[in-house]
């Protein structure tokens, strides 16, 4: 089976850098086409240079990576910095890319790569808000036929939000142009907190990384480190963090490690409690069509087994 | 310990019956003050006639039964006849109640029993739209102090709505009711389906009550199997039915056949996809105070040798 | 022609003042039934106290005073104290009323009066806050035929609001009872900002009832006062204050003092910039029936020369 | 004093047209680096044919014309084909551009165009929905030094909507387009109905345009008579038409035509029923910096009189 043409579009951040050296070395499974980056965990120069470092330390300057939005639709620039640290890594020295900067904005790349496919053969992964993908449907809809499938990192079904009581993370920080992505009726797939929040990283999985030994698992370690110390100081204590980002590119590699059900699902844009809210219709009662396939449980020791075994690959 | 002042605030309806049938044997743990009704299920004139008739199956007419709002306060009459019956109790055929009307206004009686009795001695169940509580409150605040606890069966925490996508039925049918109450300041238990959908009418617990054999246990058995057939059809017979309002009074006979957090809870009023949505801060992540014991599980064979037993009372 | 039976509900208020004077000596038009109160421009305490005042004023204890409701639907308990001072009256000096005080609900006594009336024969004028008639409305929609009109002071059509950039301050204190209101499918003519802001206290007119020399002349002259300095403080000097209340009487004593258009209007109760907003169908865009006479001009010499004339019979 | 730069914003439309014929002839005030187009009044494809069109009329296939977003923000497609034809120019014959087309988007235009001025010195006039305008914003960001003044036809402060009662129809097209506008911080004239309603094309302007007797002047008034049909259909008969468009080239060329005041302005992007009002407040009731000027009155003789020259230059 051919590999699949896959955009990561991204705002690392700790998790997504887990999920950026994934996709670096997902040769088998996933043609690259490239990087996009955009405001979100933190602002959109640090997520960019985050971005571009991770290549640098992957040894694979050749994937563009592309600046993209630097606010929300609607102008919010809701941060994560209390998680993720200023710089969007927690301090983790990266090597600086040597690479020439692609002077092209992450919404045209999108818009290019899309016009220059195959109907159905581009896959975008959005780990972050949804502003570059929203705006590339909104400026150029033409691109819609040529994306096969959107396997997304945000939102939460039937649980609570981890940004406000409603809302997860990357929907709140842009629930419009969530909204615009889940209207456009392109095959979707929900990796909301129902599904990330039981990746756990447990000592055990957490050890197995590092014990790679390589660059690669000294900086992902220092990041998930400091990310559970973070997730335990908030939590005093009860909680050892997840690893949301990664879910969609194992998610492209491997399905089979999700499960999920397709249903009617929503952004609530409307201020008020519930803004930023993806509103699922879990039991049907609507009688508005599925339009996304939320998922909710997962193979997590086979989540860990793939990251591992791909995070193993960089010596 | 002396016994609990109650008042059941219901829409009867299928689940209501059990709930008051349940009430009015209780007489142990529960002095039941009386029986307000309201429009919800069925019409308010319906909701009024079944309480009455069930009190008179029960050989009790000494109960006071009053009649209350025959709409929500922003006028909504959203009914759910496609479960109940046009009736409120799937036809099942219950004595008429030879007791005399009682002139006074649910609203009014909520008050009156509050102004009389001491600080926090009344506990209220309202198990369908809040809207007599709602208008007790603003009409006359005072009656706060005198309230020891509302325990509604209501809403949806971490879970799917079963008449929006977003929203449980009482809730969507008199959202603002719904907000008042939760803005009230009051100890509240919340029986919403993230429990009460755990509280499966097994045919096993379906068989115990019709052997009992009694009247009642025909009125009962006759009302779960219309409501069974009712679920089973709409699920595709993949669902057996589930007793949601007996929780509150089941709550209030022993508290310990259920498990809950405390946490903030608000009602979605907004027009959108949200409407009635009760907004539970589960990861405590907004700094609103906890308001709301929101009830996740139970112990349902527990609840159902509490049903059956009670049932079991009338001979 | 017959008097017309008029219940005022109020919560004075400097204009609430001069609005209940009127209605006190209109005994040719008028039949007062009573005076209620509600939370508003102050706390309903201080609005109840100052009603009766006012009624001691003009000698007139034998007409019913109600207390009513303390808070807004939703709980809101926005004041106007920098424009009315904290009792409601600028510190102006009012006799204690003697009056016993009538132990009824304004809600109930609307319910009550309307309970008793032919249809279509009361009117209510309600100058604040429209809690009161809200409340009796969804506890007793029965007594809806007997409302033959209700002329209220509140909202705003076509101009800027003047509490928010989009509403007037009754409606924005309550918007849900507003909407209500306006749902009821009863007879309908607001007076809103569009017309009593037209309703200009000149120097000359301010004279006139200065002039009168009388006690209640002294009391007025008092408050119109201390009024119009708030005003041309807040307006750095520009405007010479309007009395807004006293249109809804003068309107049930001579509607032809005032123009205005049937269309639809609705209350925005929506959170965002526009909640409390009466928002109006002016150029008949919509399909939605015309509910509301919405007042756009008056004859305001003549308005004056009514008020003057009025309180003039005070000795 | 030289010219200013100015690219025209519109949905062409029946006064899209004179304003663009007028902006075609203003070379002495005006520099026009582009006509970009959008999907409101009709389809973006014939928004696109017909400002191209017009510049064939007008012989001026020298001016860049760019189609831009065929769908709002959040994906409405409110049209005004019931008032421009279902081809946006009511069937009136116009010359088929022979120009090659221009591949660039406009959104792309709008931010090259800025890119490549110095600061404060772009003028831009959308006279449709502001999606162009909207996605170039967010999208670079670092256009806004660039922008010397926005003049956009849209919105209503003080009066009716007419595309919903609280409406008009270019800002409810596309409310969130508007409200990142109106946040930009950007230099804002708001040209809405207030001022436009009072534009009237009487009999006497009318027979002044046709009287010019040119190809120009043919197209107009074919497209002016069936504008004034359509209106006076849709009014009873009451209504001459009135030119929104063209008041905000004429702007550009003569402010002192125009009077208005400075004040904050928002867009209601909620639903209910106030989506898409532009929220002014004018009465300064909230301590928002005022943002935008709010026309209100004009020289309606002098507009006509610029308009009839400006098209009397087309020979």
């Amino acid at each position: 089976m051919s590999r699949k043409k896959v955009i990561l579009d991204c705002d690392p951040g700790l998790d997504d850098a887990v999920a950026i050296l994934m996709a670096l070395q997902a040769s088998e499974d996933i043609e690259l086409l490239g990087i996009t980056t955009v405001a979100g965990n933190v602002s959109a120069e640090a997520t960019y240079r985050n971005a571009r470092a991770l290549c640098a330390l992957a040894g694979r300057e050749d994937v563009p990576v592309l600046r993209g939005c630097t606010r929300a639709i609607m102008g919010s620039s809701v941060r994560a910095e209390h998680i993720h640290g200023a710089d969007g890594i927690s301090g983790t020295p990266l090597p600086a890319s040597a690479a020439e900067e692609d002077p092209r904005h992450a919404v045209d790349f999108l818009i290019e790569q899309c016009q220059a496919a195959d109907d159905h053969t581009i896959t975008i992964c959005p780990v972050g808000p949804m502003t570059n993908l929203a705006l590339a449907m909104i400026k150029e809809p033409a691109i819609l036929p040529k994306i096969k499938q959107v396997v997304f990192m945000g939102g939460v079904a039937f649980d609570a939000g981890n940004c406000t009581p409603a809302a997860e993370f990357n929907i709140h920080a842009d629930p419009h142009a969530a909204q615009v992505v889940l209207q456009s009726g392109i095959d979707l797939v929900m990796m909301g907190l129902d599904v990330t929040h039981k990746a756990h990283i447990t000592d055990e999985r957490f050890a197995r990384i590092h014990a790679l030994g390589s660059e690669v698992s000294k900086a992902v370690t220092s990041m998930l480190a400091a990310y559970r110390d973070v997730i335990a100081q908030r939590s005093q204590g009860s909680r050892e963090g997840v690893l949301h980002d990664p879910c969609t590119i194992a998610y492209v590699i491997n399905p089979d490690l999700f499960q999920g059900r397709k249903m009617h699902v929503e952004v609530d844009t409307q201020a008020g409690p519930s803004l930023g809210r993806t509103v699922a219709d879990g039991l049907g009662v609507s009688d508005q069509p599925a339009n996304v396939t939320v998922m909710e449980d997962l193979d997590d020791e086979g989540l860990y087994q793939m990251i591992t075994e791909m995070l193993g690959r960089y010596k």
